[in-house]
């Protein structure tokens, strides 16, 4: 995602690091396994933006109290079929893993289980919480709501997050998996052109006045500092090529987060070091509409007929959604987890701050330019 | 959507003559009442391209045996909150609102209805049934598939159809209503343009090749001789702007569509004279996550703030999902339901066709250029 240098490491050493330093941080063995795995199934997945490179945010969210290390999450509401679970300012991804099993459960009870979440924090990959379902034989959908980046068709200022969607159905020889941003690229896209100081494409993002910019600088200041502008939904900022249709699913993935479950829209998140964000999951049950195999089987011979299909002009293949995680996951198992080496520099003071021996975990590799990230201002 | 003149009709008028013209082709009051009511809130939300002007359409289905008058739809599997339905080659509208109820009543027993449909027909706007559950204070969801019309990211050959996915949710002062195709448009604006003799917006259609195309005459030929090409998914025909979300959410109405009934996918529909279409439907009742009105105020004041957000400049309204149909319907209501003159023409024919008297609707009105659609080759 930047243009920094990658270094790659093992799989089972970026696990060792992460168990090792979430633990530090106190939380459970168990709970750090947790975290763990939601975080290096990005990096498995070439979902680099989710993965390592999020770790030391994580950490800085805990140090500022706006994620709670001891939170546990509760039920609040609930009915054979569905729930509410409040965060209380949990991490994401224990209040994820917590609310999508109980979903899968209450699915295996009755057919489908819905489960809304307030109050939690960044989730990692949607797509990790929708998968748990289909590996249970179910249709699995998970959405979140994020920090206000979206402009809402005409508007000027964001209102909506990125509010992924994810959608995973088993299939043969891999499940289908969609996990997108409901608007046309995320936030870290931006932040790849600014660093490599290209223009952005027409059609990704909007001036603080809601006019179209190329200019990936201008519109991430404006952003952090809320002086309007910010990305456009899926389908741009005209109804020509459907910017209606963007926001409307991004607002698909609010209902099931923070109004299903009452908590903190979008715009109102990630305010006075309190986070708020909500998330959404969904399992049916593909028992409950005949037989499990059979559903598969069908599934898997469609998408085997768009893998087929005739290619465009200059194109040698059309991917199934999911297939480009399988792809990566098998190279990333055979050949590493590329990690940029400024991440690497950022785990170094975070080994540093919490007393963990760096070298223990990347032998003699050297990250550039060690900082001072946790004594001093990062 | 055309260049033809409208004349504007009452409510009542249009009807009246649905009514005697469906109970002529053979169905109950009842079911006329069903079908006549789908059609025409297609007009009264302003959705011309889904009602009167498909009447004709939907007889000469009927004449052609594509859809069975006499067809019940039948529950072939079901447990508490979903089912399985066969459509028998009836009409979708009926097939849709049966399914739409079934849901909505396990909704009411267990917090969740999701019916899928197979062996069915068009069934009109997705978002009539969304809003029957919402009208039950529920979360409404309706997707269906169609003639293969959407090019999948990288292929040349539409293999997956303009499939809309409908959501609707309680809200004052109106429901949020998102009803939408997931390819960028519709094939009714490429006929528009066509018939208009413009040129294709950039980011619509491709070629027989898959190559990005303007001319909408040679589009439409080509895929009415399936020689290739279609129109391309929400986000365009590259990863740039997201060509693979709307691939994605198109595969999301397909799975509740034709995947979850073991149906026929959109790439077998509409072939040797049989229609095969699949729709899914959910109903989610708001009373399982709280307190029903406590999250329909939670949720209009947030739609309220998306509509009060700082305008983009040059534009004078936020618009959230469901409010122009809302502004359509009051107009209809009060000002007539425009229809245009070329269909009125069809509606002669068919009056004459079933022994109508077409004065009887529609006083001294004389459509344009009469024709004989129903007893030459139309």
């Amino acid at each position: 995602m930047t243009d920094s240098k990658k270094v790659k490491f093992s799989y089972e050493t970026l696990y060792n690091l992460c168990m090792d330093a979430f633990q530090k941080f106190g939380f459970t063995k168990e709970k750090a396994e947790t975290i763990t795995d939601v975080l290096l199934t990005a990096d498995l997945y070439g979902i680099q933006s989710h993965g390592m490179q999020r770790m030391v945010r994580y950490y800085k969210g805990i140090q500022k109290g706006t994620m709670k290390v001891d939170a546990e999450p509760e039920v609040v509401f609930e009915t054979p079929t569905t729930a509410v679970v409040d965060g209380h300012e949990g991490m994401g991804q224990l209040n994820g893993v917590f609310a999508m099993n109980l979903a899968i459960k209450k699915a295996k009870e009755t057919g489908v289980g819905i489960v809304s979440v307030k109050n939690s924090n960044h989730y990692g990959i949607a797509g990790y919480y929708a998968k748990m379902a289909a590996e249970q034989g179910m249709l699995g959908f998970s959405s979140t709501n994020s920090e206000a980046i979206m402009v809402p068709t005409y508007a000027k200022k964001a209102m909506i997050g990125s509010n992924p969607q994810a959608w995973c159905v088993p299939a043969d020889p891999y499940d289908f998996l969609f996990d997108a941003s409901t608007t046309v690229v995320t936030r870290g896209k931006l932040e790849m052109y600014n660093k490599l100081g290209k223009p952005l494409p027409d059609g990704w993002a909007l001036d603080k006045d809601g006019k179209p910019s190329n200019d990936a600088s201008d519109v991430l200041s404006n952003i952090a500092a809320h002086r309007g502008g910010g990305i456009m939904p899926l389908g741009g900022n005209t109804e020509t090529l459907g910017s209606h249709k963007g926001y409307g699913n991004g607002m698909v993935a609010e209902i099931f987060a923070s109004i299903l479950s009452q908590g903190m829209t979008s715009n109102n998140t990630m305010k006075d070091n309190k986070s708020g964000i909500c998330h959404g999951f969904m399992a049916i049950n593909l028992a409950n509409f005949g037989d499990t195999e059979a559903i598969k089987k069908h599934f898997s011979e469609y998408l085997q007929e768009l893998r087929d299909a005739p290619k465009a002009e200059g194109q040698a293949r059309i991917y199934t959604h999911g297939e480009k995680e399988m792809l990566a996951l098998k190279d990333r198992k055979e050949n590493g987890i590329p990690v940029i080496d400024k991440t690497m520099t950022e785990v170094k003071d975070l080994c540093d701050y919490l007393d963990l021996d760096f070298s223990k975990y990347f032998g003699d590799y050297v990250p550039p330019k060690a900082g001072d990230m946790f004594s001093g201002n990062y």
